[in-house]
């Protein structure tokens, strides 16, 4: 199992990407057949990652540097030497079978619609967020972000993509697919809730149970809770903040409330694509690289992507 | 000063509701001329209320009740002297100055926009949140649940109704106007973000200052946070379960996280009408009752309503 790691990306690389490269090597739960690739500038990758195995962690040199906020599709096209678009060279020829960054996440989600495609039938890939249950069980709130305008269609996509998730990686059997919404009843909400309520509904590959409102997010009522990518944006960038301010500013000690630390889940998987493409938090350390690289083995050995297909209805060309 | 108490609205009246009277009645920082107007079943509210002076609470005798889930407008029609119905058409012929309900919401909206009317050029009521920030203050968060779907001249106007609020009850000066987003740039987020960005900014009667994510909600960068009322009411109800799970199940001690528990604010204005009406939870307290009736003081004897005068363009008849 071979996976590339964007070991310039993120605010503390490449040190910190570095760390995680060698805690995950090093731990005794990680697979003997797990090879990193760590890709950035070898010179300066080199040094820090000078003790581990060559065989478990292969230096490949990228002399160019994309910043976070450089345009996306620009970056990609006139830097085919930095280390985000050689990882989605390596993984779209199968050098790799999974790709993580935590730099620019612009460029991630273009290279994965791009140079990765989507999978036949889907129309947009998607980024969930992880969410903590009170119970401890863990639930995924999607999309947060990529799509911020959406038709009913492209919601019950993300829920096939969000269930498909949820059974094969979190290991929930029958995953409750819920509709983000203002009230309980059908016929509730915008012209988008309302639209995608029967949609849902007749969607034979998921188990809908109907609407959910704000106040059940974090109540485990649905394993798989579905929005617009603006909705889910915003309720994903308040959760941090809840963390931020109760945790880190207000220093609160709560084992539930640690559970909004954004590393305890390492990165976001991008959903509806072809390969394993894993995008990280900008602040990313070891211990949110390391999980990563757990994360990235898992969905690449998994039996989730060979399972959506057929799922997404294909217009014949 | 009359303020209008519809005692047999929510979970509790009319218990909690008569006891939110005495406790408002008996503070030393209550004015000398509020009195106020208990409508409700007059035999229930006697024993409950007999203490108070008679010039300061009097009962007035509502016979019909209207339950939580009845259909607002049909409730509305057919029940005319329930509580709700009868304290606005007290509203509404001037013979008292706001009033208040717990009850059925929807039918206070419908109450709100059928029988008191929208001011001159106002497409539709909003009801805010006021939004606790971290160092103390307080803002206000609109819509939060009345205007599912909503175009750029609604959120134009949202973002006058809550800065004159802001002005005139919180008493900020200039009050600033964010526009909530998924990025802080212009030019970043959903069709209706992204129409209602320069709409926001050509208003010279508001303090816009650009987007705010959902990071930002809590961390006083905007006095007025603007949003369609689906993203509002999901924020909303996920905010009220973050108090309901650290605070009442986790019995985490924090005074911020106080701050969080909706008792705190009272209840919620209907912005946008030429009458002061406040909304309050179902669950509402004593203490909820109490600050409900103080805030409805503070409305109606403030220059809110009058310096909203035109403000809105109204189309020539």
């Amino acid at each position: 199992m071979k996976i590339g790691l964007d070991a310039m990306g993120g605010d503390f690389a490449p040190v910190e990407a570095c760390k995680g490269i060698r805690a995950y090597l090093q731990a005794a739960t990680t697979p003997a057949n797990a090879v990193v690739y760590a890709i950035g500038i070898a010179e300066q990758l080199e040094p820090l990652l000078a003790d581990l195995p060559k065989d478990r962690c292969i230096i490949v040199n990228a002399t160019e540097v994309v910043g976070m906020h450089e345009h996306p599709t620009k970056a990609l096209k006139e830097k085919p030497n930095s280390s985000i678009s050689i990882g989605f060279g390596m993984l779209a020829k199968g050098m790799i079978d999974a790709f993580i960054s935590a730099g620019n996440t612009g460029m991630m989600l273009v290279g994965a619609a791009m140079i990765i495609k989507p999978l036949p039938g889907v129309m947009r890939p998607s980024i969930p967020s992880l969410v903590p249950f009170q119970n401890g069980s863990i639930g995924l709130l999607l999309d947060v972000g990529i799509n911020a305008d959406c038709k009913p269609e492209m919601l019950d996509q993300f829920a096939v993509l969000g269930s498909n998730y949820a059974e094969h990686i979190l290991k929930v059997k029958s995953p409750r697919v819920g509709l983000l919404n203002i009230g309980e009843e059908e016929g509730k909400g915008n012209l988008l809730a309302k639209s995608t309520y029967p949609v849902l509904q007749a969607n034979t590959h998921i188990n809908f149970i109907g609407n959910i409102e704000g106040r059940d997010v974090l109540a485990n009522k649905a394993d798989v809770i579905i929005c617009d990518g603006f909705t889910g944006n915003i309720i994903l960038k308040l959760c941090e903040s809840i963390y931020d301010i109760f945790h880190t500013q207000r220093h609160i000690q709560d084992e539930y409330l640690n559970h909004f630390n954004y590393e305890t889940y390492g990165g976001t998987p991008v959903l509806g694509i072809n390969k394993t493409v894993i995008v990280g938090h900008g602040i990313s350390n070891e211990n949110a690289f390391n999980k990563m690289l757990d994360q990235a083995y898992t969905i690449a050995s998994s039996d989730m992507i060979a399972q959506l297909n057929g799922k997404f209805a294909t217009v014949a060309e």
